[in-house]
């Protein structure tokens, strides 16, 4: 079932004689449906943070504590006893996204089904199977080879609140800092370019969020009787969001890209080596044409620059037929992606003015800011990234190229409060389709991931400390 | 009850006689729930199509007949013995608009309650009251005083859908174009400019209104994943709708102004001797500021000149909360009102070549309309205008101004068809509060409706036929 390649013995012979017992495991933790979003699945999140734990103590972490929050809980476990050598934190989360559109499965999304070399079910990829790839390789170690057998001290944090935006994980951070202390932070709960193209992830973008609220009158008013002098919320509102913009793609706030760190000429030779078909790329999107900054290639518009999207904007009437009304209110949500250096703070203050400034007196604006993530950033040149490289390379037998992620979450706060890089050991791949119907892992990349961790810890343990 | 002034002798004695029996049956049709709108009203509705076909036959009308249409029923009736003297078609309806929001009105919008010297209930002005006026001036004057007390030939035409966009009534008016055909049509679905200054709308606007979708991308796209080089379905439904006007407030298709018929410097004139107070128009129609068509004057922005609304945009997420999507769809609901002379066919056809030359290929764009009026205008130097002014004169003591009307009904298919010119003797106030809570009739202008009804008859019987 494993393809293993050539690698740490220990971890090898264990995954050859624990093949079933490490799917079981798989299996039973994706067969609880642990969706964050719906209430209704508050108890299974429990039950999923409950699983986790006695994972951990099956593996031989100590300490092993359900952490409760104001949300859902996360769970946490240490193994100590490397002394002297450094110290990893490995983060994932253990709550999934929702399965609708149920009907679009091919089988049901928490009964665990392998076809072919991936096993399916919501969570394998995201991010249940990637957390399993270190308490799977912790349990390979310390089972039976003593206490040697891992070469730094490791401490587990696995959420329970990122696919809700992780309400709740800064406060924890905050909370738990001492016990959470660390040398290096390993998140695994990414992708990489392909199977036979290994990738590290080097950045998140960062996030702000806006609620923003328009109304230019007390009620809807009658087209007929009104219209040709008064405001219309919808024409307001568009004329914010088409404002956004430039026309060569940029988006418009001044100053807006001013923080910006540009691309090392290294990272630019490395995201234009990965083998891209943006016809293919496209295609995979669903869409009939590609946009975005001017002049900019594809993969750095996605990865490393700044964004705007508006996610939602409504206005008036929605439905068939004709309601001849001048809409007396509009809501936009706006959101805009964030890369080092620049300051969420600064760039919703400047959002806000910008907005201020283009509606007249008269027309009522409210600007909510909803989330706000910092990006991430973790230096190429880190003795830890050449670390990870060198793992991966062993594992898959191929130099892993450098990315970065154009999404957000919580790796901005983990280095921030933890003082620590950020390194991303993720195994998931694009066919995983994460947050979609028919969610899967591919067992292969499950198993190098296992053995991946283990070269990990070796290749940290040689650093200096 | 009736302030009646100096007129006709026996339409005065009729109402001061009459006085409980004519608001009696006022209240009684109002008190029929006629919401077109709504299918739990569809046996209302006919309900009150049979009541108005008994109280035309009561007032001596003949060939009463209720016309079936694919939706809600018309109501016919005629008396045609002025033998040589020109016919008029009046025209109303009996369905009437929803109620809601129930709680914000002071009596049960169909228990009709007089307070003061108005009669509140829904339908009450708008337009139960005013077809009444002519059916009781013609039940006044028909009652014991012979056939010449009528001095032309009458036809009643009342509508059951106007409330409802009037989807079956251009059918109805060819299907019936010898029965209904006339020399005249008396249009009473309109409102004065105030009790004390009396009024005669001229024009009517057009409307042409679509139903936007653009689609960017299969399904809705990660913004972290996508987000800065995927087309966003609310930008560029939000570019097309920023795009409609420009900096001027003037609608931005090409050509939209050429066919305006300029408005004359009599009726310039007539609109300028209109006592308006923009502050308090502002503040009546709950709005902070005032916009349109730089330079033009508020009642030219509102009556003579075409306008472009968007009455409905929406696209993507609209609840609380962060959703990191790009929207894939995106719906738009346009309208335009138009003047004369311009083709509704000839701006729809402007409008979606300037739609699909602003959209990329690689963007579904799909425009359906959904509704196409005429705009309405009655010449303002034809005799019968002049004749309804001295009907308006001798009832109000005062002479009207001339107005015209922003919104857009039959009146253009009546006198399209019935190729007749069209007469608004609309005795609503800007006070009845139609389509809004707490809907209610003046009395003293239903009491001088009815007399101005059997005046304008007086009058269009002086007319060379």
């Amino acid at each position: 079932m494993f393809d293993l390649g050539a690698t740490t013995p220990v971890l090898a012979d264990f995954l050859a004689a624990e093949r079933p017992t490490v799917l079981d495991a798989l299996a039973g933790w994706v067969r609880i449906p642990s969706i964050g979003a719906h209430p209704v699945h508050d108890r299974d999140v429990a039950t999923s943070a409950e699983w986790c734990a006695e994972r951990m103590a099956a593996a031989g972490l100590e300490h092993v504590e359900v952490l409760s929050t104001p949300g859902h809980p996360a769970v946490y476990g240490d193994w100590l006893h490397a002394d002297g050598a450094l110290t990893a934190l490995i983060y994932g989360h253990h709550d999934v996204q929702p399965v609708d559109p149920l009907d679009e499965w091919d089988s049901p999304p928490f009964e665990p089904t392998v076809r072919g070399r991936r096993l399916f079910g919501r969570g394998a990829s995201d991010d249940k199977g990637q957390v399993l790839c270190h308490l799977e390789a912790i349990r390979g170690l310390l089972g039976g080879h003593g206490p040697g057998a891992v070469p730094v001290n490791v401490k587990v944090l696995v959420e329970g609140e990122e696919e809700t935006g992780s309400p709740h994980f800064g406060a924890l951070l905050e909370a738990e800092r001492e016990r959470l202390a660390c040398d290096v932070v390993v998140v695994s709960d990414t992708s990489m370019w392909a199977a036979d193209v290994p990738s590290i992830s080097t950045g998140m973008r960062g996030l702000v969020a806006f609620d923003v609220h328009l109304r230019t009158a007390g009620r809807d008013l009658h087209s007929g009787v009104f219209g040709g002098a008064v405001p219309n919320a919808a024409h307001w509102a568009a004329r914010l969001v088409a404002a956004l913009h430039d026309r060569d793609g940029r988006v418009a706030l001044p100053g807006f890209y001013d923080a910006v760190r540009p691309l090392s000429p290294a990272e630019r030779s490395a995201f234009a080596a990965l083998p891209l078909d943006e016809a293919a790329w496209a295609a995979d999107a669903s869409v009939g044409c590609l946009e975005g900054e001017a002049g900019v290639p594809l993969l750095e518009r996605l990865w490393a620059r700044p964004t705007c999207d508006v996610t939602g904007l409504h206005s008036g009437y929605g439905g068939d037929g004709v309601k001849t009304i001048v809409p007396a209110a509009a809501r936009l949500k706006v959101t805009f992606r964030l890369v080092a250096d620049q300051s969420p703070e600064a760039v919703a203050d400047a959002f806000e003015a910008w907005a201020r400034q283009r509606i007249p007196a008269g027309i009522r604006l409210d600007v909510h800011r909803e989330a706000t993530v910092g990006p991430a950033l973790t230096p190429t040149d880190h003795p830890a990234v050449a670390a990870l490289a060198r793992s991966i390379t062993r594992v898959w037998g191929a130099e892993p190229l450098l990315t970065r992620s154009g999404g957000s979450g919580p790796e901005e706060a983990l280095g921030r409060v933890l003082a620590a890089p950020v390194l991303h050991l993720g195994i998931g791949l694009s066919s995983d389709r994460i947050h979609a119907p028919n969610e899967g892992l591919d067992l292969d990349q499950f198993g190098r991931g296992v053995l991946a961790a283990g070269e990990l810890w070796r290749e940290l343990a040689a650093l200096p400390c």
